[in-house]
């Protein structure tokens, strides 16, 4: 089966060439050429599990997933019995992102790569981030009357089948349980890829009335998607952890309204703790959650390869589940007559933790936004000889307690078998944003050095009133890294009119608003005309991100922007290059 | 197959008719024929999942698992529109706690039926329970140095096969994915029974020296058991929520150490949030967890049938995962050889739930202990008429907006759809501790009404000062149930050095300490001998529930409980009928 698609792959890369080649030939055919190379090759990877490679590649390439540059990772031992590892990234983030992204996660122990295929260990490094994230959203829900619940991982098939248009999308990823012990199962049961087919049957038994809405419930749990492409830590995995709100009301309004709601806690989720700006939106007609009347999203923007990243996506369903569920009351409007409820359901992955990394990320390593990370401060003592080493270690220890006591995660690290340059090297590759340096000469002075993670910026801090000191930094350094990022997407956030120009902002790593007539048919056009084959492999087309809900100043143009679209444009969306 | 087995059934029940009937056989061999045919049916059940049942019942009788009473939720509708629904537990706990146990967690609405059988749903009345119990526990362990992580769901065949003496004990309960959307996998992958074999490989990679020790790692997830017996919500369910530590250190007595801080956490889940006493002990030979060196356990009892139930179970692992898993370091005290780690596992899980329904519930319906009740007080006006409503429904709705200020978890009830007959119903059968009546009456003498849950006793409170006063009557009335189960279960534990006078009391509910070799093949004779037919089906025979840490003040007689036992005892045991 995989031959077949090889041969196939070589003679429509002969033909793309030969097109290229051709100075006859139109853009539109070469464009179509490419698009059935790209097609192919996605085939290859579903059938394989694997990125196709070229001939002369494909032997001595070695599966992208495995686990990069181990060797790199083992540690020596000096003569003097001292571990030596072999600190910092070896990759630099500017030119092999991708190669830069699976150092960085491992370095800094956030991930670690395990036996099966696209599944990952969430060290605690990485899952105190998600634990923040949990608290902050938790709080946030409840607020708003959100209870937590717990349903079951499994889904007979039945119940799966039931929204056609949703099962649709999702039947391709469901993972399979089919044996239990020895025995074979008579009904194959599936593993949730989401929950709404799980939840629903029981929402149907709960509504008699409309008394009984609103209904909102919330879980936190861990989710399947077996995807077939290629898999990366955070970003695309088999499994993933998630909490997914499902909410039904009895009118429209309501569930609106909670929608936005919803969507405005994700965006404090990037804002606040992650030091991420994002825009909000509404997803195309294409990119909508099939079986739902739309859907909202927050988008975040990655400098280092200039994609759009989906932050997470608050979805109103309408009255399409519930129609197919049955989650219905007698009419108190419409004697006889059935009302049918209005839903919601909205989820946030741990796919953040991945943004976040891409993001803030730079050539040392990690660099945590100070709400989500597990350290704030590390402490390290510096510049002591033999004879006074136990004083400092007793100062050291006491600065650390103090901020403990004030409500900042402090630690210290009086380790004897790493010297203090190791360690700063270490800390920051864990990205802890600020470490203090703790030295007989600061000591004497009543102060610390703090040297901040990202930017490496020192400053002497008095011991008096210290931890109310740290806390305003922490603010100060949230802030600062929410405009480092803000002016690196703004300065690739662009406007155009015109299709030429827009292909070259997507090469020049931009994302894009333009003119859009809403059109599916006219999304896919624009990803074909966008799709590029560059030297090292197919480089994808656009989609839209969304259609900002906060709209551009400048007056909206007539057309869409795809020179071809006879449509009238409905909005300026947001187009880039996605993951 | 089924068909054969039921043959045989029903020939192994004549034959043990014949033999009660004859005053010639042997007590002996009328127990061997018992356990003969328990094992007969227990083999019938893992055939067809269902319990065997007599031919005369087994035409009429539904499905066990099945949803029962049905109609009893339903809701009807009184002329004057309001909702009167069929409030109330139907079955009396001491006649059939079974059903009892079903209605509860059904009506208390803690539980929605789900069509996956073992499967369940956690709707919020209890999950506040599990969130409550997480809190404080997750709380414990992170003062102990243990942090959060997530390791995947699944796992490879050959990591799970790793250790075989564990595996052999979950093997036939293991459910497997084979299937990925349409494609089968060319290898199976299983999901995890527990995390050992799933964590252990990156605990291999992570022990390089003995500084990288000691390793505190916990986890909340979901585990699944494919359990073929009879399945019951939060006691046995095929896939169920808990918490998992695994832990590995340097050197035996920190690992032992550690084993017996969280049996007091477990214990304090028990003690201090739930009202429930328990047993703190260890483990038999034959009843410790496979693979490890010892289980310790916090057991309690169920008064209504007698047994005892497993609250929870921390494992001293040894160096047995560790030798599996080549989890080790050159021993620094010996040069040129290797250290394995010494490791523990302990898990709480979901049952507990399950066990403080069954513990403190009675005739009216859950009873909830304070700590962990969703809501603590629950508010209702009474004794109003149209021209005082207004004011009264502000006044109750201070009160409450006091208490939760207060920090108490209050809530009101004004709905107008129900009298307050009706919600005091609907609030005791779903167990809120306190329940404040408000009138115009209370109201002018600054006062409310405090109706107490747990046993119906009515007091008259001040508004001043009320929230102070709650969260009194709130540690009271835990108080009071852990006073309560405690006097039930001690009425209830024997002490017996005669196997026939253990056999009487087992019947008579009680559990029982005994003098115990300790060998499984001795407990093996006990649980045959204390086995009994009557009229409705088998009664299991006793097993130990734990070796009591405590031990009874009065001396160890020298000889094991059972009779044609030649070796010594080593030590009291707690025996019973168990879950």
């Amino acid at each position: 089966m995989s031959d077949a698609i090889v041969k196939q792959i070589e003679e429509q890369g002969n033909e793309v060439r030969r097109l290229k080649g051709d100075k006859s030939s139109t853009e539109d055919a070469k464009n179509e050429a490419i698009q059935k190379l790209l097609a192919l090759k996605l085939a290859y990877k579903e059938a394989t599990g694997q990125d196709y490679a070229a001939p002369n590649a494909r032997q001595s390439k070695p599966k992208k997933e495995e686990k990069p540059k181990e060797k790199k990772q083992q540690q020596e031992k000096k003569p003097d019995g001292k571990k030596q590892t072999l600190l910092g990234v070896g990759t630099k983030k500017d030119e092999n992102y991708s190669e830069w992204y699976s150092e960085v996660i491992t370095k800094a122990e956030m991930i670690e790569y395990y036996d099966v295929s696209g599944c990952y260990v969430l060290r605690p490094w990485s899952f105190a981030v998600w634990e923040a994230i949990q608290a902050w959203f938790d709080s946030g829900i409840k607020k708003l009357g959100v209870k937590n619940c717990y349903f079951p991982m499994f889904v007979s098939n039945a119940a799966l089948e039931r929204e056609k248009t949703h099962i649709a999308d999702f039947a391709p990823e469901v993972a399979w349980v089919t044996r239990a012990g020895q025995s074979e199962m008579a009904e194959p049961i599936a593993i949730r890829p989401t929950s709404e087919t799980v939840m629903y049957p029981s929402y149907k038994k709960w509504v008699q009335s409309h008394r009984d809405l609103p209904i909102k419930l919330n879980q936190w749990c861990n989710v399947v998607r077996w995807e077939f492409k290629h898999p990366t830590p955070f970003l695309r995995t088999r499994e993933f952890l998630w909490q997914e709100g499902h909410t039904a009301f009895a009118n429209p309004s309501d569930a609106e309204k909670e929608v936005f709601q919803i969507l405005d806690l994700y965006a404090g989720v990037y804002n606040d703790l992650l030091a991420i700006p994002v825009v909000k939106g509404r997803k195309s007609e294409k990119e909508k959650f099939a079986g739902g009347d739309f859907t909202t999203t927050v988008e975040a923007y990655v400098a280092c390869n200039g994609r759009g990243i989906q932050g997470a996506t608050s979805h109103h369903l309408g009255q399409n589940f519930s129609k197919m569920f049955d989650i219905s009351y007698e009419d108190p409007a419409k004697e006889g007559e059935r009302a049918f409820a209005w839903q919601n359901s909205w989820g946030l992955s741990t796919r953040t933790i991945g943004a976040m990394v891409m993001i803030h990320g730079d050539d040392k390593g990690l660099v945590l936004p100070p709400r989500v990370a597990a350290v704030q401060v590390i402490v390290v003592p510096v510049g002591f000889k033999t004879e006074n080493k136990e004083s400092l270690f007793d100062a050291v220890d006491k600065v650390t307690k103090d901020l403990v006591a004030g409500g900042i995660k402090a630690e210290h690290d009086l380790r004897e078998n790493y010297n203090a340059g190791w360690k700063f090297n270490h800390w920051e590759l864990k990205g802890v944003p600020i470490r203090f340096e703790v030295g007989p000469n600061d000591l004497a002075k009543n102060q610390v050095t703090a040297v901040i993670r990202h930017n490496g910026e020192k400053r002497q801090m008095s011991l008096d009133g210290l931890s109310e000191a740290v806390k305003t930094l922490l603010d100060e350094i949230h802030d600062a890294m929410y405009q480092k990022v803000l002016a690196q997407r703004d300065s690739h956030l662009k406007t155009t009119t015109c299709m030429e120009e827009f292909k070259k902002l997507l090469d020049d790593k931009c994302i894009i608003l333009s003119p859009f007539c809403g059109l599916p048919e006219c999304e896919e056009e624009i990803k074909k005309a966008s799709t590029r084959e560059d030297g090292e492999g197919a480089q994808m087309g656009a989609k839209t991100l969304c259609i900002p809900l906060e709209q551009p100043k400048q007056e909206l143009p007539s057309k869409c922007i795809f020179p071809s679209c006879s449509h009238a444009a409905k909005a300026f969306a947001l187009f880039g290059r996605s993951y």
